[in-house]
Protein backbone atom coordinates (compact mmCIF):
# COMPACT_ATOMS: atom_id res chain seq x y z
CA UNK A 1 0.00 0.00 0.00
CA UNK A 2 1.63 3.09 -1.36
CA UNK A 3 -0.68 5.72 1.09
CA UNK A 4 -0.14 6.27 4.61
CA UNK A 5 -1.73 4.73 7.74
CA UNK A 6 -2.50 5.71 10.86
CA UNK A 7 -4.54 3.98 13.43
CA UNK A 8 -6.57 6.40 15.74
CA UNK A 9 -6.84 4.03 18.68
CA UNK A 10 -7.03 3.68 22.82
CA UNK A 11 -4.59 0.55 22.69
CA UNK A 12 -6.63 -1.55 25.26
CA UNK A 13 -9.52 -1.93 23.44
CA UNK A 14 -10.28 -5.26 21.71
CA UNK A 15 -11.52 -3.19 18.59
CA UNK A 16 -8.27 -1.61 18.27
CA UNK A 17 -6.51 -4.97 18.28
CA UNK A 18 -8.28 -6.15 15.52
CA UNK A 19 -7.09 -3.75 13.11
CA UNK A 20 -3.38 -3.88 15.28
CA UNK A 21 -3.50 -7.83 14.52
CA UNK A 22 -4.52 -7.76 11.16
CA UNK A 23 -1.62 -5.42 10.09
CA UNK A 24 0.67 -7.73 11.85
CA UNK A 25 -0.79 -11.07 9.79
CA UNK A 26 -0.67 -9.44 6.62
CA UNK A 27 2.47 -7.59 7.17
CA UNK A 28 1.44 -4.37 6.93
CA UNK A 29 3.06 -1.16 8.58
CA UNK A 30 0.85 0.95 10.52
CA UNK A 31 1.24 4.58 12.76
CA UNK A 32 -0.57 4.60 15.75
CA UNK A 33 -1.77 7.77 17.78
CA UNK A 34 -3.55 7.17 21.15
CA UNK A 35 -6.53 8.83 22.35
CA UNK A 36 -7.91 8.14 26.10
CA UNK A 37 -11.30 7.69 25.71
CA UNK A 38 -11.84 8.01 29.67
CA UNK A 39 -10.96 11.70 29.01
CA UNK A 40 -13.56 12.29 26.25
CA UNK A 41 -10.68 13.09 23.96
CA UNK A 42 -12.79 11.28 20.91
CA UNK A 43 -15.89 13.37 21.85
CA UNK A 44 -13.88 16.44 21.01
CA UNK A 45 -14.82 19.18 18.65
CA UNK A 46 -11.82 18.64 16.41
CA UNK A 47 -12.15 14.66 16.52
CA UNK A 48 -15.90 14.66 15.99
CA UNK A 49 -15.20 17.20 13.00
CA UNK A 50 -11.55 15.77 11.57
CA UNK A 51 -11.63 11.85 12.43
CA UNK A 52 -15.48 10.46 13.12
CA UNK A 53 -18.43 12.21 13.37
CA UNK A 54 -19.39 8.94 15.71
CA UNK A 55 -17.22 9.59 18.30
CA UNK A 56 -15.37 6.35 18.34
CA UNK A 57 -12.48 4.48 17.66
CA UNK A 58 -11.02 2.81 16.24
CA UNK A 59 -10.70 4.74 13.05
CA UNK A 60 -8.07 4.15 10.47
CA UNK A 61 -6.91 6.87 8.70
CA UNK A 62 -5.38 6.30 4.89
CA UNK A 63 -3.65 9.03 3.32
CA UNK A 64 -6.46 12.11 4.38
CA UNK A 65 -8.93 9.97 4.19
CA UNK A 66 -10.70 8.06 7.12
CA UNK A 67 -12.28 4.63 7.89
CA UNK A 68 -14.04 3.63 11.40
CA UNK A 69 -15.44 0.22 12.33
CA UNK A 70 -12.82 -1.84 13.89
CA UNK A 71 -14.02 -5.09 11.19
CA UNK A 72 -14.34 -2.40 8.30
CA UNK A 73 -10.40 -0.86 9.18
CA UNK A 74 -9.40 -4.44 9.39
CA UNK A 75 -11.18 -5.45 6.14
CA UNK A 76 -9.02 -2.78 4.00
CA UNK A 77 -5.45 -3.80 5.54
CA UNK A 78 -6.19 -7.56 4.53
CA UNK A 79 -7.59 -7.07 1.49
CA UNK A 80 -5.39 -8.62 -1.22
CA UNK A 81 -3.72 -10.63 1.82
CA UNK A 82 -4.38 -14.24 2.71
CA UNK A 83 -6.99 -13.07 5.61
CA UNK A 84 -9.38 -12.58 3.00
CA UNK A 85 -10.97 -15.69 1.27
CA UNK A 86 -11.85 -15.27 -2.95
CA UNK A 87 -14.54 -18.00 -3.24
CA UNK A 88 -17.78 -15.99 -3.09
CA UNK A 89 -19.71 -18.30 -0.42
CA UNK A 90 -16.44 -18.22 1.64
CA UNK A 91 -16.28 -14.35 1.74
CA UNK A 92 -19.76 -14.05 2.49
CA UNK A 93 -19.40 -16.70 5.24
CA UNK A 94 -16.30 -14.62 6.57
CA UNK A 95 -18.38 -11.29 6.54
CA UNK A 96 -21.38 -13.20 8.42
CA UNK A 97 -18.66 -14.36 11.42
CA UNK A 98 -17.99 -10.26 11.41
CA UNK A 99 -20.94 -9.31 11.47
CA UNK A 100 -21.89 -11.39 14.01
CA UNK A 101 -19.37 -10.73 16.00
CA UNK A 102 -20.23 -7.25 15.91
CA UNK A 103 -24.15 -8.20 17.20
CA UNK A 104 -23.95 -10.65 19.15
CA UNK A 105 -20.26 -11.07 20.83
CA UNK A 106 -18.97 -7.55 21.15
CA UNK A 107 -22.29 -5.71 22.67
CA UNK A 108 -21.97 -8.48 25.23
CA UNK A 109 -18.49 -9.84 26.05
CA UNK A 110 -16.84 -6.39 25.54
CA UNK A 111 -19.11 -4.17 26.60
CA UNK A 112 -18.98 -6.37 30.37
CA UNK A 113 -15.05 -6.40 30.03
CA UNK A 114 -15.07 -2.45 29.60
CA UNK A 115 -17.56 -2.08 32.64
CA UNK A 116 -16.17 -4.47 34.87
CA UNK A 117 -11.96 -3.84 34.06
CA UNK A 118 -12.15 -0.62 33.27
CA UNK A 119 -15.43 1.73 34.55
CA UNK A 120 -15.41 -0.34 37.18
CA UNK A 121 -18.86 -1.72 38.65
CA UNK A 122 -19.08 0.54 41.35
CA UNK A 123 -19.32 3.56 38.71
CA UNK A 124 -22.17 1.69 36.31
CA UNK A 125 -25.32 3.67 36.30
CA UNK A 126 -28.41 1.49 38.13
CA UNK A 127 -29.44 0.58 34.16
CA UNK A 128 -25.99 -0.72 33.17
CA UNK A 129 -26.12 -2.79 36.31
CA UNK A 130 -29.70 -4.18 35.49
CA UNK A 131 -28.51 -5.60 31.77
CA UNK A 132 -25.27 -7.18 33.16
CA UNK A 133 -26.96 -10.42 33.87
CA UNK A 134 -28.73 -10.22 30.41
CA UNK A 135 -25.07 -9.76 28.56
CA UNK A 136 -23.76 -12.52 30.61
CA UNK A 137 -26.45 -14.74 29.03
CA UNK A 138 -25.75 -13.72 25.94
CA UNK A 139 -21.43 -14.08 25.96
CA UNK A 140 -21.93 -17.12 27.10
CA UNK A 141 -24.37 -17.96 24.63
CA UNK A 142 -21.93 -16.48 21.61
CA UNK A 143 -18.81 -18.55 23.24
CA UNK A 144 -20.92 -21.77 22.95
CA UNK A 145 -22.00 -20.69 19.41
CA UNK A 146 -18.00 -20.62 18.99
CA UNK A 147 -17.26 -23.32 21.03
CA UNK A 148 -19.77 -25.77 18.49
CA UNK A 149 -18.79 -24.43 15.33
CA UNK A 150 -14.97 -24.94 15.89
CA UNK A 151 -15.41 -28.44 17.35
CA UNK A 152 -13.91 -30.86 14.26
CA UNK A 153 -12.72 -27.12 12.80
CA UNK A 154 -9.58 -25.46 12.67
CA UNK A 155 -10.96 -22.18 11.37
CA UNK A 156 -13.98 -20.49 11.40
CA UNK A 157 -14.51 -19.92 7.81
CA UNK A 158 -13.43 -22.98 5.29
CA UNK A 159 -9.85 -24.49 6.15
CA UNK A 160 -7.48 -21.54 7.06
CA UNK A 161 -7.13 -18.28 8.96
CA UNK A 162 -9.28 -15.63 7.49
CA UNK A 163 -10.16 -12.20 9.06
CA UNK A 164 -13.16 -13.98 11.29
CA UNK A 165 -11.44 -15.53 13.08
CA UNK A 166 -8.61 -12.19 13.87
CA UNK A 167 -12.19 -10.61 14.52
CA UNK A 168 -13.66 -13.31 16.76
CA UNK A 169 -10.62 -13.11 18.92
CA UNK A 170 -9.71 -9.95 20.13
CA UNK A 171 -12.60 -9.90 22.42
CA UNK A 172 -12.58 -13.64 23.14
CA UNK A 173 -8.98 -14.45 24.39
CA UNK A 174 -9.63 -11.75 26.82
CA UNK A 175 -12.71 -12.78 27.99
CA UNK A 176 -11.42 -14.24 31.06
CA UNK A 177 -11.08 -10.19 31.98
CA UNK A 178 -14.98 -10.08 32.07
CA UNK A 179 -15.09 -13.39 34.36
CA UNK A 180 -15.97 -15.80 31.41
CA UNK A 181 -14.46 -18.78 31.93
CA UNK A 182 -12.71 -19.92 28.87
CA UNK A 183 -12.10 -23.51 30.21
CA UNK A 184 -15.72 -24.26 29.98
CA UNK A 185 -15.31 -24.16 25.95
CA UNK A 186 -12.37 -26.26 24.82
CA UNK A 187 -12.55 -25.74 21.31
CA UNK A 188 -12.50 -21.97 21.80
CA UNK A 189 -9.10 -22.46 23.91
CA UNK A 190 -7.47 -25.01 21.63
CA UNK A 191 -8.42 -22.02 18.60
CA UNK A 192 -6.80 -19.15 20.67
CA UNK A 193 -3.82 -21.17 20.76
CA UNK A 194 -3.40 -21.72 17.49
CA UNK A 195 -3.86 -17.93 16.41
CA UNK A 196 -1.20 -17.23 19.23
CA UNK A 197 0.99 -19.41 17.30
CA UNK A 198 0.69 -17.60 13.64
CA UNK A 199 4.21 -16.84 12.70
CA UNK A 200 3.50 -12.93 12.76
CA UNK A 201 1.24 -12.83 15.56
CA UNK A 202 1.41 -9.89 17.92
CA UNK A 203 -0.33 -9.84 21.52
CA UNK A 204 -2.91 -7.44 22.25
CA UNK A 205 -0.43 -5.09 24.98
CA UNK A 206 2.52 -5.22 22.66
CA UNK B 1 -25.57 -17.72 -10.10
CA UNK B 2 -26.36 -21.77 -10.69
CA UNK B 3 -26.97 -22.77 -7.58
CA UNK B 4 -31.03 -22.49 -6.09
CA UNK B 5 -31.31 -19.20 -3.44
CA UNK B 6 -33.45 -19.36 -0.78
CA UNK B 7 -34.22 -16.93 1.67
CA UNK B 8 -35.36 -18.43 5.10
CA UNK B 9 -37.43 -15.06 6.41
CA UNK B 10 -39.55 -13.07 8.56
CA UNK B 11 -40.96 -10.88 6.17
CA UNK B 12 -42.16 -8.01 8.38
CA UNK B 13 -38.06 -8.05 9.26
CA UNK B 14 -36.44 -5.07 7.96
CA UNK B 15 -33.53 -7.28 7.99
CA UNK B 16 -35.22 -9.75 5.77
CA UNK B 17 -36.21 -7.05 3.55
CA UNK B 18 -32.55 -5.96 3.13
CA UNK B 19 -31.90 -8.93 1.18
CA UNK B 20 -35.08 -9.15 -0.93
CA UNK B 21 -34.19 -5.55 -2.09
CA UNK B 22 -31.03 -6.28 -2.56
CA UNK B 23 -32.08 -9.12 -4.73
CA UNK B 24 -34.43 -7.20 -6.80
CA UNK B 25 -31.64 -4.37 -7.21
CA UNK B 26 -29.35 -6.78 -8.90
CA UNK B 27 -31.94 -8.68 -10.73
CA UNK B 28 -31.43 -11.72 -8.73
CA UNK B 29 -34.32 -14.21 -8.14
CA UNK B 30 -35.30 -15.68 -4.46
CA UNK B 31 -37.40 -18.31 -3.31
CA UNK B 32 -38.79 -17.61 -0.29
CA UNK B 33 -39.75 -19.72 3.17
CA UNK B 34 -41.62 -17.71 6.16
CA UNK B 35 -41.12 -18.53 9.65
CA UNK B 36 -43.52 -16.60 12.57
CA UNK B 37 -40.54 -15.42 14.99
CA UNK B 38 -43.20 -14.83 17.43
CA UNK B 39 -44.21 -18.75 17.64
CA UNK B 40 -40.74 -19.47 18.31
CA UNK B 41 -40.24 -21.08 14.75
CA UNK B 42 -36.85 -20.06 14.44
CA UNK B 43 -35.81 -21.42 17.91
CA UNK B 44 -36.90 -25.24 16.81
CA UNK B 45 -34.40 -28.15 17.03
CA UNK B 46 -34.82 -28.57 13.58
CA UNK B 47 -34.09 -24.78 12.73
CA UNK B 48 -30.52 -24.62 15.16
CA UNK B 49 -29.47 -27.96 14.07
CA UNK B 50 -29.92 -27.37 10.07
CA UNK B 51 -30.52 -23.86 9.29
CA UNK B 52 -28.89 -21.58 11.70
CA UNK B 53 -27.39 -22.33 15.71
CA UNK B 54 -27.94 -18.55 16.46
CA UNK B 55 -31.90 -19.28 15.75
CA UNK B 56 -32.40 -15.96 13.94
CA UNK B 57 -33.18 -14.71 10.27
CA UNK B 58 -32.70 -13.98 7.57
CA UNK B 59 -30.56 -17.37 6.61
CA UNK B 60 -29.74 -17.22 2.54
CA UNK B 61 -29.57 -20.81 1.75
CA UNK B 62 -26.98 -20.94 -1.46
CA UNK B 63 -27.69 -24.98 -2.31
CA UNK B 64 -27.82 -26.81 0.53
CA UNK B 65 -25.04 -24.15 2.90
CA UNK B 66 -26.47 -21.20 4.79
CA UNK B 67 -25.13 -17.93 5.31
CA UNK B 68 -26.89 -16.39 8.32
CA UNK B 69 -26.67 -12.02 9.36
CA UNK B 70 -28.76 -10.17 6.53
CA UNK B 71 -25.40 -8.11 5.74
CA UNK B 72 -23.12 -11.19 4.23
CA UNK B 73 -25.97 -12.73 2.65
CA UNK B 74 -26.81 -9.38 1.00
CA UNK B 75 -23.35 -9.10 0.69
CA UNK B 76 -23.37 -12.54 -1.88
CA UNK B 77 -26.11 -11.87 -3.96
CA UNK B 78 -24.76 -8.41 -4.26
CA UNK B 79 -21.15 -9.69 -5.36
CA UNK B 80 -20.38 -8.44 -8.85
CA UNK B 81 -23.23 -6.20 -9.27
CA UNK B 82 -22.65 -2.31 -8.91
CA UNK B 83 -23.80 -2.40 -5.54
CA UNK B 84 -20.13 -3.30 -4.50
CA UNK B 85 -17.59 -0.60 -5.34
CA UNK B 86 -14.44 -1.89 -6.65
CA UNK B 87 -12.39 0.50 -5.35
CA UNK B 88 -10.61 -0.92 -1.98
CA UNK B 89 -11.33 2.43 -0.29
CA UNK B 90 -14.88 2.71 -1.52
CA UNK B 91 -15.38 -1.10 -0.76
CA UNK B 92 -14.09 -0.23 2.89
CA UNK B 93 -15.98 2.30 3.05
CA UNK B 94 -19.11 0.58 2.36
CA UNK B 95 -18.69 -1.54 4.93
CA UNK B 96 -18.05 0.73 7.32
CA UNK B 97 -21.63 1.81 7.22
CA UNK B 98 -22.49 -1.54 6.97
CA UNK B 99 -21.01 -2.46 10.28
CA UNK B 100 -22.25 0.71 11.79
CA UNK B 101 -25.63 -0.15 10.77
CA UNK B 102 -25.44 -3.34 13.30
CA UNK B 103 -24.29 -1.72 16.07
CA UNK B 104 -25.46 1.73 16.08
CA UNK B 105 -28.77 1.56 14.25
CA UNK B 106 -30.65 -1.26 14.24
CA UNK B 107 -30.00 -2.13 17.80
CA UNK B 108 -32.30 1.20 18.73
CA UNK B 109 -34.76 1.90 15.74
CA UNK B 110 -35.02 -1.47 14.66
CA UNK B 111 -35.68 -3.08 18.45
CA UNK B 112 -37.34 0.02 19.40
CA UNK B 113 -39.73 -0.85 16.05
CA UNK B 114 -40.33 -5.09 17.60
CA UNK B 115 -40.69 -3.81 20.84
CA UNK B 116 -43.94 -1.22 19.94
CA UNK B 117 -45.04 -2.26 17.30
CA UNK B 118 -44.92 -6.25 17.10
CA UNK B 119 -44.41 -7.18 20.91
CA UNK B 120 -46.47 -3.91 22.10
CA UNK B 121 -44.96 -1.84 24.87
CA UNK B 122 -47.99 -3.33 27.60
CA UNK B 123 -46.01 -6.73 26.88
CA UNK B 124 -42.06 -5.48 27.67
CA UNK B 125 -40.20 -6.23 30.37
CA UNK B 126 -39.54 -3.70 33.11
CA UNK B 127 -35.69 -4.21 31.70
CA UNK B 128 -36.68 -3.20 28.02
CA UNK B 129 -39.15 -0.83 29.08
CA UNK B 130 -35.86 1.07 31.28
CA UNK B 131 -34.22 0.52 27.61
CA UNK B 132 -36.60 2.32 25.95
CA UNK B 133 -35.24 6.32 26.40
CA UNK B 134 -31.93 5.53 25.67
CA UNK B 135 -32.64 3.31 22.62
CA UNK B 136 -34.80 6.69 21.38
CA UNK B 137 -31.84 8.71 22.47
CA UNK B 138 -29.36 6.30 20.43
CA UNK B 139 -31.56 6.19 17.32
CA UNK B 140 -31.59 9.94 16.93
CA UNK B 141 -28.11 10.10 17.03
CA UNK B 142 -27.79 7.52 14.40
CA UNK B 143 -30.73 9.24 12.40
CA UNK B 144 -28.45 13.00 12.53
CA UNK B 145 -25.36 11.26 11.88
CA UNK B 146 -26.86 10.14 8.75
CA UNK B 147 -28.17 13.22 7.74
CA UNK B 148 -25.27 15.38 8.64
CA UNK B 149 -23.36 12.43 5.87
CA UNK B 150 -25.96 12.87 3.12
CA UNK B 151 -25.53 16.97 3.95
CA UNK B 152 -24.66 17.89 0.36
CA UNK B 153 -24.38 13.43 -1.36
CA UNK B 154 -26.21 11.52 -2.76
CA UNK B 155 -25.25 8.22 -1.57
CA UNK B 156 -23.49 6.64 1.55
CA UNK B 157 -20.34 6.32 -0.47
CA UNK B 158 -18.85 7.29 -2.98
CA UNK B 159 -20.73 8.34 -6.20
CA UNK B 160 -23.42 5.68 -6.52
CA UNK B 161 -25.93 3.75 -4.70
CA UNK B 162 -24.33 0.81 -3.03
CA UNK B 163 -25.17 -2.15 -0.46
CA UNK B 164 -24.81 0.07 2.31
CA UNK B 165 -27.46 2.34 1.18
CA UNK B 166 -29.82 -0.80 0.82
CA UNK B 167 -28.91 -2.08 4.41
CA UNK B 168 -29.20 1.59 5.49
CA UNK B 169 -32.34 1.85 4.05
CA UNK B 170 -34.36 -1.01 5.81
CA UNK B 171 -35.21 0.08 9.20
CA UNK B 172 -34.55 4.01 8.31
CA UNK B 173 -37.20 3.91 5.93
CA UNK B 174 -40.18 2.76 8.27
CA UNK B 175 -38.08 4.73 11.45
CA UNK B 176 -41.72 6.37 12.01
CA UNK B 177 -43.42 2.83 12.90
CA UNK B 178 -41.05 3.67 16.38
CA UNK B 179 -42.44 7.35 16.43
CA UNK B 180 -39.06 8.62 14.88
CA UNK B 181 -39.93 11.97 13.31
CA UNK B 182 -38.41 11.43 9.82
CA UNK B 183 -39.56 14.68 8.50
CA UNK B 184 -36.60 16.13 11.19
CA UNK B 185 -34.01 14.75 8.85
CA UNK B 186 -34.43 16.17 5.53
CA UNK B 187 -31.29 14.45 3.32
CA UNK B 188 -32.32 11.38 4.80
CA UNK B 189 -35.72 12.04 3.72
CA UNK B 190 -34.64 13.17 0.11
CA UNK B 191 -32.06 9.98 0.00
CA UNK B 192 -35.02 7.55 0.85
CA UNK B 193 -37.16 8.95 -2.39
CA UNK B 194 -34.27 8.25 -4.29
CA UNK B 195 -33.97 4.99 -3.53
CA UNK B 196 -38.13 4.31 -4.03
CA UNK B 197 -36.91 5.54 -7.46
CA UNK B 198 -34.69 3.54 -8.22
CA UNK B 199 -36.07 0.98 -11.58
CA UNK B 200 -36.18 -2.11 -9.58
CA UNK B 201 -37.19 -0.99 -6.52
CA UNK B 202 -39.42 -3.47 -4.21
CA UNK B 203 -41.42 -2.31 -1.58
CA UNK B 204 -41.08 -3.86 2.08
CA UNK B 205 -44.63 -5.32 2.18
CA UNK B 206 -44.12 -6.66 -1.64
Amino acid sequence: MSERLVLHEYSPSGNCYKVRLTAALAGTRLERREYDIMKGETRTPEFLANINANGRIPVLQVGDRFIPESNAASYFIAEGSNLIPTDPFDHADMLRWMFWEQYNHEPNIATLRFWMGTVGVDNLTDLQRLQMSGKRQAGRAALKLMDDHLNGREWFVADGISLADVCLFAYTHVAGDAEFKLHEYPHVGEWIERIKGQPRYVAMNA
